[in-house]
């Protein structure tokens, strides 16, 4: 490492807390710290063969594709080795996968995510003892690579309208595996296009006749020693996309390929030999999969907007542009007021996703655990909870990201700043498992839901909703409060209001003589509206009430900034939301005016500590990949040097000048 | 073309209107529109080589470079037979522009783009009538293809700083150019990697000891005939940007290089023989290019927003997802009303631009035409309108367009949609030509001014600004009204107001000790606050006024929905803006809940002319080059058609399997 910027120095100089001890609280502890810089340690030995070479953005497509097969092989074998190394068994799963997450080194994705990340998962928790038996291990062990197939070319978010069908033949005891139109090709399997070799296929399930919904198959897609796509099994790969273009996403059409019965994963439904159907005995436990994954997407955007905001956060301590007084040396831009509005807000939003991540994580073991016991209860709960914080967070990692990278100028538009494809993955996670419009609607249903329950019985309502029943009983007292603590209550009375008016609405059009169907249309723009101030109001009180009780064990200094960070977070959403608020709680003008003065404070305050909040994330330079963040703030050096491995800077001439630039200037084309 | 898709075919049948009638309004009259048909038809006779091949998305970073080079000369050999043939001389540039505009075909960008957008203009601009004379012609033939290197590694917005020495030396009538740091290096110019053989270079001049400041030479970089690079000069292309890669963007650096004397570019400015400087006569000058520049982007920026909304509309048209009733075939999203939230509200701001980017042009034209009789007094205004147009017009056209392409939901991320490359084309220009949050604190600069002014004197107000007199005058009524007029007072009296608590908040800080600099810093959130109010407000009225204008001879069923689509564009921004409005005006919760019903009821009226408002763009299949917004609405079709293009199809087995995958599932790795 070269000689690291006198402006960083200075910046970590002035960085009034213990930086070591904030990384340990972010990782969980210090051994989990010790863990991680082990799993680094390890990848680090292969640095040439993972990080050397032609940067990837200068390859094709399909050289991309091959690069990543390279490394992938070197990274996974490494994590099977530390697996078996560490005799991981399966109950440690979700140890694999942070090494998995861990392990995603490129921001293109990997061919082999979609292998641990769902088709895993739904194996393990779809498949019954048989299966699992014959098929479990290869899969732990990578001796088979499997995708997970069910969104088709038309059929996304309804999935009930997925046209792939799996017809029973009781005559050979087989499923036949068919795409009867063009829009049911599955399009999307990661890893499916030219890696995988087994895929979950989800399809409708017809069997004497009959429809059964869909379904899950483990089918065989490739030969395993040829790697042939098999008799029937029309595969290939879907093109380039904004990003992730390491993953691999493939498309697949079946034409009546036959698998054995066997192969339908019969942990809850079946069909018997003779194709009687057998129904689950509860049909919920299915979701299980998806919120998993949800939960995981959650975590993964924390991640990203951890790095856009390293980046962000140390280009902004190095850049200097313009005198603040005339005759002044350049200021460092993050002095800019403006610029810290846009750092530190987003700073404040990571520890606030951080801090949500970890409770959904553990809501989601507690109500598993409930699950397994044969307890549903909260299930419903833990469904729109997973909805609504899939759908902020990945919304604000997005929005976030990009204001960093705008935040970097023209720089910022480098991909070696690597902020461009942080920004196509952020934003690739508010679309896949659940578009945020439609996961919005979805925790909107369920508020709904809840609230004619308040209204109706004395149902006791579960925790995250609980706030609606205290706020709109009688004489409840929603005089305006500038704290934290006033601003999650005007939130809760922005989101009970919203849905007490949306319930009116709906109520209204359907005395009228509109169908329910269409008065909950006509009222969606802010049904939408309700569930965000629903969902903002979770993310604010968790961040404030988790980090509070963390703070007890916290030092002094790393308390007094974490106090800081939950008190920006707040104002930030508040004055962002200021319509809500001046429309449905008792906030008054003077109370905006206080609200922008502390805010303008807290950058002020929280400006010194910028560095050390994106220090303690300690994203290490191989993993953040970036020219503008790396951590001795070698911005403009690390530029041309990127620069300078482009093949079009190889040669000083390029071949086009002959082939047509110099003829079309002499005016012979 | 295949059959069209009987969705879009009932959606034109439904259309009101007579989209013809729409289209030459869009163009400027039919006349216009021919002329556009007639440049697109020359254009199509090269369909083969200029849009057949393999996807330039699969290419790489050289190949990419390679390949939009030999489709640049085909098209700019047409473009030059077309200019000679129309024997267009140099007054009619502006028609020169806009086949250039329209010919630039990827949404990559060209290599040629600079070329003709800024170093021709500014040549024009800066050059004295010698310099005309020996490079104008050849330049206007491409017999030399220039570039313009302004900003360095090190500075951007802050144009003062920039580093390049000019140093005069009377001894022999050269300019010594100079880069002396890393930062100095020239980095951005468009073309100038590996094409350009000239370019413009803005530095510091020298002579006599004493720096005057920025100063533009000509310089020639590559031999005209080798094309290699000149002595003393470091050229290279700076590497894989997150969109615009066929721009070809470089970087350059200056060992001592001497260019004559004459190579200054001295219309306004001049250096003698014996090295006395000659200041301009006026230094406002040499504002015009940087101006014309931002008007040119604020046309850009709504042909792209029409092309990511015809995309986005024409696929909400084609998909069909869910149900809203049981047992009823699956609904075109576009029924959805969160669905017509964000393709309806898009294409009203791509209306509104449209007029904005007019009136923009006019102004300019006008205010131009002056200062070239020496008339200055418009200048501020033309700069503070440009600057806020700028801002708004690429931060909206880069918000709608992300909203677009989440709007297609997964398919909207593949690159063969061209949302993505729209995205990254529009996301640039928030950047280019100065950063949208500079532009707005250069308004609020001038609008702070202009407030001073309002208060000190009886200066009569340029018309852009003259409602802050009206609406802050003493008795001025602030009753809300729920019409697009009452809106737009509205919006008069939140920017009014916002200035007025900017100043007040700096006199106060001023008064309380702090520098006047301080107090600007520590006010600029709200200072960019009070320009972005200023700036809307004048693209809700610009809209209305002109379209108003225009209605008068439309057809009676078109100026109806051009009616509809004001109005939803004013209700759209004022719901958006609502904490202004409570804030600042009368507007009530009962004028809150009529607005959104008012949105609601436009969003149903204006429904069944969607597909009609995006035809009237009349973009061309071959330019849109999109899979989901093709005329036709093949949808499913052409996503399948262009995956089959990827080379990692062309094989049944990747030979990345044998080299790399097999070996790791048997473990042997």
């Amino acid at each position: 490492m070269g000689k690291v910027n006198e402006d960083l120095v200075k910046e970590r100089a002035k960085c009034t807390f213990n930086v070591k001890e904030l990384t340990y609280f972010l990782d969980g502890g210090k051994d989990k710290t010790l863990e991680r810089k082990e799993r680094e340690r390890i990848m680090l030995t292969k640095r040439e063969e993972l990080f050397g070479g032609v940067p990837d953005e200068y390859l094709s497509h399909k050289e991309k594709y091959e690069n990543s097969m390279r490394k992938a092989v070197i990274l996974f074998s490494l994590l099977r080795k530390q697996q078996e190394d560490n005799n991981t068994d399966l109950t440690n799963y979700r140890n694999l996968l942070s090494g998995v997450l861990g392990a995603s080194i490129s921001q293109d994705g990997s061919p082999f995510g979609l292998h641990y990340i769902m088709f895993m998962p739904v194996f393990m928790s779809q498949a019954d003892e048989k299966q699992q038996e014959k098929w479990l291990h290869r899969a732990l062990n990578c001796s088979i690579i499997g995708s997970y197939a069910q969104t088709e070319l038309g059929h996304g978010t309804f999935i009930r309208g997925l046209e792939t069908t799996a017809t029973y033949d009781a005559s050979t005891q087989e499923f036949v595996l068919h795409s009867p139109t063009l829009t049911s090709y599955k399009w999307w399997p990661g890893g499916l296009g030219n890696t995988a070799n087994y895929c979950i296929v989800i399809a409708q399930l017809y069997s004497k006749g009959e429809c059964h919904g869909i379904h899950s198959f483990i089918v065989q897609v490739r030969d395993e020693d040829t790697h042939m796509p098999l008799p029937g099994i029309k595969v290939g790969e879907i093109g380039v996309k904004m990003g992730l273009n390491a993953v691999n996403n493939g498309f697949i059409g079946f034409e009546n390929v036959r698998i054995p019965r066997t192969n339908m994963l019969m942990k809850h439904a079946k069909v018997l030999e003779d194709g009687t159907y057998v129904k689950s005995k509860n049909s919920k436990l299915i979701y299980g999969a998806m919120v998993f994954v949800r939960v995981v997407i959650v975590f993964d955007s924390v991640n990203y907007l951890a790095k856009a905001i390293t980046v962000g956060a140390r280009y902004s301590a190095v850049r200097r542009q313009s005198q603040l007084k005339p005759g002044e040396p350049e200021r460092q831009i993050l002095d800019y007021v403006t610029q810290q509005d846009k750092i530190l807000s987003a700073i404040a939003a990571c520890y606030a996703m951080k801090m949500n991540a970890r409770r959904l994580w553990d809501t989601f073991n507690i109500i598993n655990e409930q699950l397994h016991q044969g307890d549903m209860e909260r299930l419903g709960e833990l469904h729109a909870l997973a909805c609504c914080l899939k759908a902020i967070s990945t919304t604000d990692s997005s929005m976030f990201t990009a204001l960093c990278r705008l935040a970097c100028g023209g720089h910022g538009y480098m991909t070696s700043s690597n902020l461009p494809p942080t920004y196509a993955l952020t934003t690739a996670s508010c679309t896949y498992e659940g578009d945020n419009t439609v996961l919005l609607l979805q925790t909107a249903r369920f508020l709904l839901k809840t609230w004619r329950q308040l209204i109706d019985s004395a149902v006791p309502l579960t925790p995250t909703v609980a706030y609606l029943k205290t706020v709109s009983a009688p004489g409840y007292s929603d005089k305006w409060e500038s704290s934290v603590e006033g601003i999650i209550r005007g939130f809760q009375i922005v989101a009970m209001r919203k849905i007490s008016a949306c319930v009116e609405s709906m109520t209204n059009k359907i005395m009228s003589g509109m169908s329910q169907e269409d008065a909950w249309n006509t009222t969606s723009i802010q049904l939408v509206s309700a569930a965000e101030s629903h969902s903002r109001m979770i993310v604010i009180s968790t961040f404030h009430e988790d980090m509070s009780k963390a703070m007890k064990t916290m030092s002094a200094p790393l308390a007094a900034v974490m106090t800081q960070l939950i008190e920006l977070y707040a104002v930030y959403w508040t004055l962002e939301r200021l319509g809500d608020l001046l429309q449905y709680t008792s906030i008054s003008n003077a109370d905006v005016i206080h609200l922008r003065s502390w805010y303008e404070e807290l950058l002020r305050k929280i400006r010194p500590n910028t560095i050390g909040l994106v220090d303690a994330f300690d994203i290490i330079d191989e993993l953040l990949q970036s020219t503008l963040g790396a951590s001795d703030g070698r911005v403009y050096e690390r530029l041309m040097e990127e620069a300078l491995k482009s093949p079009l800077n190889a040669e000083p001439v390029n071949q086009s000048f002959h082939k047509y630039l110099k003829p079309f200037m002499q005016g012979k084309l």
